[in-house]
């Protein structure tokens, strides 16, 4: 054990595994969570080269052998809680996406949603035993989440009963789902409806990917990341495919080609809302990992100086550091939380709408767009940071953090592009804040949207009395919904001089998008800083308390040093104020120095699944860096072929 | 043609051209720049499979063979000037790092200035001729830009008149130096000189790198990016090397041991400061590929709804798209004008410097280091927004912007991290002030802090009319300068308040870090706004400086809305005239938005260059993207060889 991250650990004020328990919700999960992670560990099928050290073919070829032992053994040992199933993958993956996702994560469930009860026999009992192996291909090459946009065509032929599948323009090749390449074999294809002379919108259509001459498919080529997947394409020229492979549990077409609508269209929000919820978490979960490596590895590195003739520091003691990573530590845990929520209300919300109770779904599904777009923007440069912060070894791939970003910052793409994401609880909040105007009492969480007409009046703004204390938590907490009830009224205004200039409605959304993404930002701020502080509620022991309560504190006060604008201009914060923001920040830097190594300790990852030699328990960078490298596969030879095939030439010639 | 593309070229209200030569610094450049291009590009010699789709090992061999190529041939034509070598090599590597790039530009250049007449002759003509192929080692394993950190030792023997080489810990390891792992036979070794029992610091010495027992040399393994290159380590054991082996052109150790100390410290100052001025020009240059890429793919790109019922709009009529690209537009010209200015500054003060005048060196050092920070950091942030611009499509590597990303970055970190850059141009600051405060006027670029302790008075702050006039760039420069100067002032006074507590002078600097970094910022913004608009006074055509004035515009901007609590704080504008700031760039970018096409056609990549599928000319993204796929390794085969090995095994046992 290096001495220098002893010493952290002696130095912390607080009881680590306390702090895991709350993290993971409970001491019986944390129990859990070990036991299903050491199931992996230990496990000898698991273990394998470096997969830095591969070709993209082998990375690939490791992973596939990787999921077919982890179906296997999930089987084996039982495991079917959605929940620890999700465990044991990220386990045995280590974070990474792979090939069988797309089939057990979307392939599976949209079945599961989607297929008629004769459906399910037909496709669901041969897809659980993966003689089908499927994907879900919805994206095109010109077309992204916008359904109408999708360009595939199933038209209905009544004299075959089949449907006839093209992908009649280059635009309109599937493009992009996982897995699709080479691992699936069968694909639910998103596809426009026609059948008696009309399109009738999106639907979904199992296809055999086989590759006959109607169908072409293949692999997207090399990405940022996701070496493991096989990203696919899809041409599709005249197949032709059963009527009942259509899912046909609520939309229909009848053997005579009459289309038979679908009862709601929110019976298809519910998984999205899910995934999205589940990014937020995500999100956490990235920031930790690298937090932990940022921050363990600043506890053993020691550069430069500060005082001159003393020893070199560690890099941990230079304010310019702390204020690199503890505010991205503060994050990772508040989007943690953040995540815990989300996941709680999703099953809440569930179960009413299981009772055909849909009325907390408009809040969550916006909630959760904005938040999933504030959270993986924020915690993907905040990877980069943490990376930066480890100097020239934090390039090396041995840190692991290069592949926890390209891994994580395509979070900020799919699911729905993080602008999208934004204008889509943009939406959300400017109706909430019509209603409010018109004198509809709003509940839930824009309920601040009822106070705004009354108490923000521009001209009240300056002479109101500045009433925020930046040291109270609960006044932070009020100080960021005012800025987003601002800021939400600022975007409808500009909407509403947009449209006094006779635009349209339409362009006077996009005339004030800018405006309108600025009050999602700040909308889901509030919320990220009310959860954390309504967390702290939770914890009773007075240490974990304590220490969590200042990194709370330090979340609120950076946000509001990075939008020091926002709060002045609102006038909820006075410049005095400000520099009193800045001093307490360092004075919370300084405060949390010492339990800086225990707060990442407390996330508990294994030396196996952070894979990083920055990030080791033990501290003991460098012996394990040389030992990585040495392994490089430039280093099998003594002298590489290119010097004999270029270099002793060139010599010869000069 | 794709005829979204066309219509926007022939929307542009300037003359394309006659920009692309101010770029160059005149149409005589331009001409040239193009005759070097196109002898790279017609040259069969340097045609080669994508580099996407090969293995590391396969990518740095095609690049030793691209780099023996390119030595070849800048002799044959007799390309000997510095910048022409330059545009051969980046047009050979398409801006790559590669395996010859630490030979030539610090092997050679560090013999020319640190080797003596006869060691001149010993290395540098067989280095010329490839003979010796070079390497320069500073950095350790546990040790960066500090030299007084190194640990590498050499101990003057005088029995033997030899140095003896070690590496006496594992953290003292040269570690990352470009082509020690496989291409270097020689590196020019930093090592702290021992002789007659005392240490004097750190010494050059040359090494041949050849692998006996007692040199273990090698590749460090995988990166985020530089797959071309082979950075090595290099640990010494007793390595014995003449004493002819240390570079003695001005220290100097004599047969007995005596030590003679180098003439001026000075001297070495200038590779560095050369450098690190390359390096913002580069920031335009990554930015520029970057905003080509997106800005073109955003005309051809559609997706979704503006308004309903109407075909998909071009993403680039998205306000939310302009506000993402334009900004960074306007960056990447800035910073091409930036780094056109150091380039001068550095040429001018060079030849003062060769007359024995080094009055200018102090103020070029401080501001190369703080503007290679703030250029490197905004533009690596800028190539990930152009990138995730794009949408999905971004995450592919045949869109190059990855591959822009991962290659850029690191200049984050090399030649200086960026916070000790900061911290070192606010060192400069500060003592500039301090000279200030004592009465002593100031010259140069500082000049302003003479006006602060005058001006910027606290109590006078709030209660000074506010003169910014945010429609007149003149008077947007003098509010950035006032800015820093408050900043600067702020930064002063912590370190005041620091040493009030008692703190140490080393204490109170890194107690007001944060503040001493964030002025630095604010300088080094200052400066280039500045540059920016003093640019557009040598523009005589009409519609060129029309265009430029409008970025210029927007680039100041853009800037203080997102630094608006610092204008706010420091009084310099009001809050209704920010709401004006936001106002004007909303029209700013529908005023670019005729132009953006023509402005990013006018930096002159050709697709060569540019090497991206999303960035062609030609705006036919999909037929390419589609072709480029089909060429993936994963397609070779229809079904891939883990299908056989491990998912047919795993169908027969569920």
């Amino acid at each position: 054990m290096n001495p220098d991250i002893t010493r952290e650990r002696e130095n912390a004020t607080f009881n680590v595994e306390k702090l895991t328990h709350i993290l993971d919700g409970g001491i019986e999960k944390t129990k859990r969570r070990r036991e299903i992670e050491s199931l992996v560990i230990s496990d000898p099928d698991f273990q394998s080269e470096d997969l830095n050290f591969l070709s993209r073919s082998e990375r690939y070829d490791a992973a596939v052998k990787k999921s077919a032992q982890m179906i296997l053994k999930l089987r084996e040992y039982g495991i079917s809680d959605p929940e620890e199933i999700y465990c044991y993958k990220s386990c045995v993956h280590r974070g990474r996406a792979e090939p069988l996702d797309l089939h057990l994560a979307m392939f599976l469930p949209t079945l599961l949603n989607q297929a008629s009860p004769e459906q399910m026999e037909t496709f669901f009992i041969p897809a659980w035993n993966l003689d089908i192996i499927g994907t879900y291909a919805q994206t095109e090459m010109g077309h992204g989440t916008h359904l109408r946009g999708l360009e595939t065509t199933a038209t209905y032929d009544p004299a075959t009963q089949e449907f006839v599948l093209n992908s009649p323009t280059i635009t309109s090749i599937k493009w992009w789902p996982g897995g699709l390449g080479k691992t699936s074999n069968h694909a639910i294809v998103l596809a426009q409806l026609h059948t008696q002379g009309k399109c009738h919108g999106t639907v979904h259509t199992a296809v055999r990917a086989s590759k006959k001459e109607c169908v072409v498919v293949g692999d997207i080529g090399p990405k940022f990341g996701f070496d493991e997947v096989d990203n696919g394409y899809l041409k599709l020229e005249n197949v032709r495919i059963p009527r009942e492979h259509m899912l046909m549990k609520y939309a229909k077409v009848e053997a005579d080609g009459t289309y038979v609508k679908p009862p709601s269209a929110k019976l298809t929000y519910g998984t999205m809302v899910f995934i999205r919820s589940m990014i937020v978490g995500e999100a956490g979960h990235a920031l930790a990992k690298s937090c932990t490596i940022a921050i363990r590895y600043s506890s053993v590195r020691h550069q430069s100086e500060i005082r001159p003739g003393e020893p070199e520091p560690q890099i941990m003691d230079y304010q310019t550091q702390q204020y690199k990573l503890f505010p991205l530590l503060a994050t990772a845990y508040a989007y943690k939380f953040v995540g815990q929520y989300m996941n709680q209300v999703y099953h809440r919300i569930t179960g009413d709408i299981s009772q055909g109770d849909f009325s907390e779904l408009p809040e969550l599904h916006a909630l959760s767009a904005g938040l999933k777009a504030f959270t993986t923007w924020t915690a993907s440069e905040g990877i980069e940071v943490c990376r930066m912060a480890c100097g020239g070894h934090g390039y090396s791939r041995c840190s692991a953090l290069p592949d926890i970003y390209v891994n994580f910052v395509a979070t900020c793409t799919y699911e729905g592009e993080n602008t999208v994401m934004m204008l889509q609880t943009a939406r959300f909040l400017i109706k909430s804040y019509q209603q409010a105007s018109a004198g509809h009492q709003l509940s839930g969480i824009v309920s601040y949207l009822n106070e705004s007409e009354r108490r923000l009046q521009p001209q009240s703004v300056s002479s109101r009395p500045t009433v925020v204390n930046v040291n109270d938590l609960a006044s932070l907490v009020e100080a960021y919904k005012l800025r987003a009830a601002k800021l939400v009224e600022v975007a409808a205004k500009s909407i509403q001089q947009e449209l006094q200039k006779r635009v349209s409605q339409e362009d006077a959304w996009n005339n004030s998008a800018i405006d309108l993404v600025r009050a999602s930002n700040a909308h889901c701020h509030y919320v990220v800083v009310k959860l954390f502080a309504a967390k702290l509620g939770e914890i009773g022991d007075t240490g974990v308390h304590s220490v969590l309560s200042t990194l709370a504190l330090l979340y609120a006060l950076q946000g509001i040093q990075q939008n020091s604008g926002d709060f002045l201009q609102t006038g909820l914060l006075s410049v005095p104020q400000l520099s009193q923001v800045s001093q307490r920040l360092k004075e919370l830097l300084a405060q949390l120095r010492p339990n800086a190594v225990a707060l990442v300790d407390a996330f508990d990852y294994c030396d196996e699944m952070l894979n990083s030699v920055l990030g080791r328990y033990d501290g003991n960078v460098y012996e394990h860096m040389f030992e990585w490298a040495r392994r490089s596969p430039l280093n099998k030879t003594e002298v590489h072929e290119s010097y004999h095939k270029y270099l002793k030439p060139l010599q010869a010639k000069l």
